[in-house]
């Protein structure tokens, strides 16, 4: 394999210095009250503070930067429900490349807002009916743009494991660390970071139960496809776990844990109420498991990654 | 005059002492969009964060732990819109003291609660028709309870004033420094703390235009009273500047900047949508203020308190 294409705790820590001028190092927040109500010492890495609101901008500049002058000059395409769009939008306007993103017709307004606002160009697609890898592999054989791939890519998942990095650096006495899982590479790469860093932390993701795809992959012991979710946690529509992903998520967590659309609103809520933070529904579903105890015992301080922020005041305030 | 009753940096750094167990040493945030928008740079102390969610615990505590013991024991009383209360219940609980509290029968229900969970009695009135002082003072008189002022006393107002020391300790070379302004407690404080440290400060108030008994007082050179204004910042009801607050303001104040209705909820979806954190109209009138380009012109660098986080999201939705 291309030793770039390895990922180890070396290739996270590249990637940490590759974006430092444009990610943000995101704060850690606690919350007495979260604590009452979980029965644990909880430990927030704040992404919904991160630069386009959301963990992505981490593994998307990761990639981008790694492109050669004359790969960039052909620009670059991807496809995302949202916050990958941005992060690459941020992302390629800092290398100096066109981007074109091909998002959802139904993408959170906020989000296709804040993609167009980086000068990006905005092609839609229907969510139920056209395949947006197609789509987005069509455009890059026009054009010669690369494709940036929201998760299924070591360079993607290493820029995304910086997360955890900051994290365990941080907090240094986690027993455990949970992030949301929709691809997979937030959590693949936070879990190399987290286990080379801390050997014996403990490592699950959290799915919505509309969107259980790597839950029943668990299970089955290899990839499963589900049909598109229909959860409210919109960045976690994925319906597969990643080629790439799912065999390191195997190799590292103890296991999936799954919360329900009324649970990842409530968990919302609670940000919003108690800790006075926006976060979005695919953001607290983490959160929301330990929230209604859903971790095996013996964990007693938990990592929580709120992966992102981006969510319409109108939809929150139909909670 | 009672030397416990003069206020001045000393008071202040014994206030700061005092609350130290009790209130949190807030962020200061920035925001690049903020200063795009405002023209200048912008630096956020996040009193939405603070214990019961706005600074009013920091005048709260420093007035209840300055009382004997035996004061205490006698229970305490107040009346407020909301914030003040949640802020007396926290320091009564913390100092073992009962706590009465007087709130209007339309104070926003999260306040209501929050207030009530702290152990406190809550007697509602009609805040269009009875008068709360009355009231508190009734209380006070058939129980011994000691009533604890939401603005107007020395102690309240140092307390208060230890927002701006941790400001100006942090982020020493502002230009300036706003607050929004209902009795002017928080101001006030805030004036003597900037102007100890760094007597070139320039300081500002915030008002909303439909409450604007400062502004009228201000130009009339003594404190106007105004009919019970209806802005939406119900923190900032107050309908005349206290007789302890107004002659600090008139000392160190460089002027009060009005904003609409209209400016309060866009700088309050601001930093919902934008900075990702929730804070409520009435601890956004200094930013709108800013935000709408209402300084005069020379400031570079501003200190913009943002008092309070505690908002309905069924409010917040129909802005």
């Amino acid at each position: 394999m291309n030793p770039e294409l390895h990922i180890d705790l070396a290739s996270i820590r590249a990637a940490q210095a590759r974006i430092r001028a444009i990610a943000h190092r995101t704060r850690v927040m606690t919350s007495r009250s979260f604590n009452a109500e979980a029965g644990l010492a909880a430990f927030f890495k704040c992404e919904n503070f991160q630069r386009g609101g959301s963990f992505k901008i981490r593994g998307a500049s990761n990639f981008i930067f790694s492109l050669s002058r004359e790969e960039l000059e052909h620009g670059i395409v991807t496809y995302s429900s949202g916050n990958h769009a941005q992060a690459v939008a941020i992302a390629a306007e800092a290398a100096g490349a066109r981007a074109t993103i091909v998002m959802p017709h139904d993408a959170p307004r906020s989000k296709v807002e804040a993609t167009r606002a980086h000068g990006a160009t905005i092609v839609t697609y229907d969510r139920y009916r056209e395949s947006r890898e197609a789509i987005g592999r069509k455009i890059a054989e026009e054009t010669g743009a690369v494709l940036v791939p929201p998760y299924d890519h070591p360079w993607t998942i290493a820029g995304q494991g910086t997360t955890a990095l900051e994290l365990v650096e941080d907090i240094p006495d986690l027993d455990a660390l949970l992030a949301p899982v929709g691809g997979g590479g937030l959590l693949a790469g936070c879990s190399i970071a987290a286990k080379s860093l801390h050997p014996s932390i403990r490592l699950f993701g959290a799915e919505p139960e509309l969107a259980n795809d790597t839950y029943l992959s668990f299970e089955a012991g290899r990839r499963i496809e589900i049909p598109v979710p229909t959860t409210i946690a919109d960045g976690l529509r994925a319906t597969q776990p990643g080629e790439i992903t799912f065999p390191i998520l195997q190799e590292h967590i103890e296991g999936i844990l799954l919360v329900s659309e009324e649970e990842i609103k409530e968990a919302v809520k609670f940000f919003f109420s108690r800790l006075k933070i926006v976060v979005e529904p695919s953001g607290a579903v983490a959160a929301a498991a330990v929230l209604f105890r859903r971790l095996p015992p013996g964990v007693e301080r938990a990592g929580i990654i709120l992966s992102g922020g981006n969510v319409d005041l109108e939809l929150l305030a139909t909670f």
